[in-house]
């Protein structure tokens, strides 16, 4: 049974840097499932048309489609319930679900507003005049103003992350001794920008640094 | 067998508003476990001194002395196996601690910084040159000065509590279909300045006022 994940790509069809997808790669990778991921630019809405709806992560497990990375976590916990779990019990399921909204309310838009010029200049150019447009309406600016001062911006941002940091004093990961679920959300809303931009948004010395390094290791995907 | 707790208390030794131990009373009610609360005051610290600190809660089951409201749950957890679980797993336990850190580290800063001063005018007389002195020492400034346009503050600290709402729209509490922890967590956090303010942090129609009349209400402590 091979599983296939439309996957989010650059210009460079090697470049893939949805923060939903990478959590789902790497939720598939903690699993153990083999996957092939399919190149997917933004406005090739028609080639998931088969999910009913436009966007990615899409998982195709056999004969299951499954949307949205959170529901496809939830699948691939209760269809592979022989895997390593991803959230070790009921208890962390419900809990994960805080930590994937506090990604998503919480710390993505602040690295939208810093890195979404780089994230232009890096995708298809089929894809950019749908991405300024869209964007920018969502935004309320142009890319090059959204992301203007972002220097100045930085350290407030790096103030959200403040729990994980206390977290990261009792335990070497969000799920514990090891890595789970809510690792792989913050996982991905990190790896984002790290994949189309060359600004720094952790500082070296940070202990999440050193966490997200962690992450990285234990999957390597 | 007789469970205490030391338990802060205002000039009114009926009025307990710590948010600390609000988690606490929460999590022994949840246990189904009774408690003899003792009301102190901040500046009573000799009469912690067989805890080897000075700060509530204290928590002493039998034998067994126990401090800090996080080191008190997990203690409840493990004393009390067979008693329903304040965290329905490993993975509960290690992404509550994570909404811990949060609750302290994003949620309560804001509320201090509205309800310092109100706080101030319900403690204990013997208490407040203490209180002011040490409050104004960290906070960096007079207690009446930090609160001081406070209106102005509270949407954007509503705003902190954005992913409490994403995750209410799925399920009632943070702990999934019934409460766990994670709920009391952000119970006590909140409980604490109704406690000790008249000014309303929360509106009336968010659907965080309804989580915690549900919490409060699943829990009569």
């Amino acid at each position: 049974m091979s599983v296939t994940l439309y996957d989010l790509a650059g210009a460079d069809p090697a470049l893939r840097f949805s923060p939903y997808c990478w959590r789902t790669k790497m939720a598939l990778a903690h699993k153990g499932i083999a996957v092939e991921t399919v190149p997917w630019r933004f406005t090739e809405k028609e080639r998931l048309a088969f999910s009913g709806q436009g966007r990615v992560p899409v998982l195709v497990d056999g004969e299951h489609t499954v949307t949205d990375s959170w529901v496809i976590a939830e699948y691939l916990e209760d269809a592979y319930p022989d895997r390593p779990s991803l959230f070790n019990g009921a208890g962390g399921r419900a809990h994960a679900r805080f930590i994937n909204a506090w990604a998503d309310t919480s710390v993505h838009p602040g690295i939208a507003r810093m890195v979404v010029r780089d994230i232009f200049a890096v995708i298809a150019p089929k894809d950019q005049p749908y991405f300024r447009a869209s964007r920018e309406r969502t935004l309320g600016a142009t890319l090059e103003a959204v992301v203007e001062g972002r220097e100045g911006r930085l350290e407030a941002w790096r103030g959200v992350l403040a729990p994980v940091r206390t977290v990261l004093q009792a335990q070497p990961y969000l799920g514990g001794a090891g890595p789970s679920y809510a690792d792989y959300i913050l996982f991905g809303t990190l790896q984002w920008p790290r994949c189309v931009s060359t600004f720094a948004l952790l500082a070296a010395d940070d202990p999440v640094s050193a966490w997200f390094a962690r992450v990285a290791a234990a999957r390597t995907v």
